[in-house]
């Protein structure tokens, strides 16, 4: 994205304990060691914390993890754009790997780059954090494009 | 992919033996629950089967996994072309994901479409099983394009 | 894609002649040299003859004129499944090079991979041909991914 | 791309004479209407004036030029920090269409975001300029990630 972002008006004002919510009901998310310290409307970070079951042949944090994360950062930057009566599904991503993930935490920003009334498209940025807390540097290790469809009408959660 | 496939004489005899010894040495496939019933050259197959652990809200299998299947079968069917003392990178790869990976176990098939000096390009197609595994049937569920580069001369472990 | 390909029925019956008016107003079509000569439900054929005014640095077709076929010929074939009151447009695609569109004709394949009330995707194919039109040989240049969306009650041309 | 963007030594001092003759002997750019307003260290603007044989069935630019542009505008950037004696080719791209090209002109922008000295990955952004010169606006029409590939020791022309 050049120049600056968009900025977004949510449709539903409770659109982070939505999101925080489903991301509660993904088993997936805890067993990856995925956090998500930031939602904001049309924005979400996540994070993961290195572990060893996390990794690849060569130690670093394995590149079906990236993918993970660049796809359900943008699922709910996207999502918190919607209705409280809509959910949302990937349609399609394409992600680059630019540097190996090898570092103690990766962290992953998406943003909402169009937001129309079916389909939503976000760039997620993958970045590994190595050195220490303070002084630590930041490398870009991946950059995907991704496509969700908002699911109108229809429930984040399977029927009872 | 239109029409036949292409047929590929491996680089190295002993392709089978290097893919699953480096297939073994990956700590996120075992978390993943994934194995890799097939290795042949050019051609590769993974299997997960269903654990909660692995899915996402609505109780499928989760995307991530889908897409991790999709890179890895691919980075194995591209390695197996590749001479022994060269290695395997994933360049990019690219999911339409076609419908929810709802179902008791997963396949992952992948197959190398151009078998290049530096770059291979792979196509892989999930699928899910649901039913018995007398009258399963398979719903394709996904499929990529991946890229991924020849590390030449580059081993395919860490620095001891 | 593996395997047998799904066949459709399609909605309009009229789907050829709409499919062809449709293509006979876009302008960029002729000033590209493309023609159409296949035109069945959920698959599309185009081809392209060489033209020096259609090359790039090395007199090869050009890369864009490769994408805009890979494109065009999902577009159509995703069209011919359509209603006769809906359109379509392209949501995104993602297309690998595999070889130079080094020869005389260049042809697209693009067939419906699935085909949803809201979305389609396809998969484009795209072949150089080279010797003479007897033993002529064709190379697989490359391959794309295509998603479209379906305009429901949306004409195929501008307002009058 | 979230944050700022990196600057580039170039290779070769006289890269924006090398990617304008390269540029001026690809007869598609004139036959498309292309110009190529910037060329910097990584980073590449060009732009179509609107001209009736360049348009869909719509009467807007044609999505084939839009992904045209995304993929010259990248081949160029990446192209201005390669070495004299190497050239360029795409090895893929992705694109999202975010809007129809509806305008009298077409700007497209690449710019690199990785450098390797094999592959490079760019991002392109496409806008569309509506009104009069003085108070046009742009509206961002698509948005693409490009990975090229580093032919060394290899000329940007074809053999004589």
């Amino acid at each position: 994205m050049t120049g600056g972002q968009p900025t977004f008006d949510p449709k539903n004002p409770d659109f982070e304990t939505r999101v925080r919510d489903s991301f509660a009901r993904q088993p997936f998310m805890a067993h990856c060691n995925i956090t998500m310290p930031v939602v904001a409307a049309g924005y979400v970070e996540m994070r993961v914390d290195y572990d060893r079951a996390l990794t690849q042949q060569h130690g670093f944090l394995h590149g079906g993890l990236v993918g993970t994360v660049a796809d359900c950062t943008a699922g709910y930057a996207a999502f918190s754009l919607m209705r409280a009566e809509d959910s949302v599904v990937t349609v399609e991503y394409k992600i680059n790997m630019l540097a190996p993930a090898h570092g103690r935490t990766m962290i992953g920003r998406s943003r909402v780059i169009r937001a129309g009334g079916s389909l939503m498209v976000c760039q997620s940025d993958l970045y590994v954090l190595s050195g220490q807390e303070d002084g630590a540097s930041e490398k870009h290790c991946a950059t995907a494009l991704v496509t969700l469809m908002v699911l109108k009408n229809t429930p984040d959660a399977p029927p009872e």
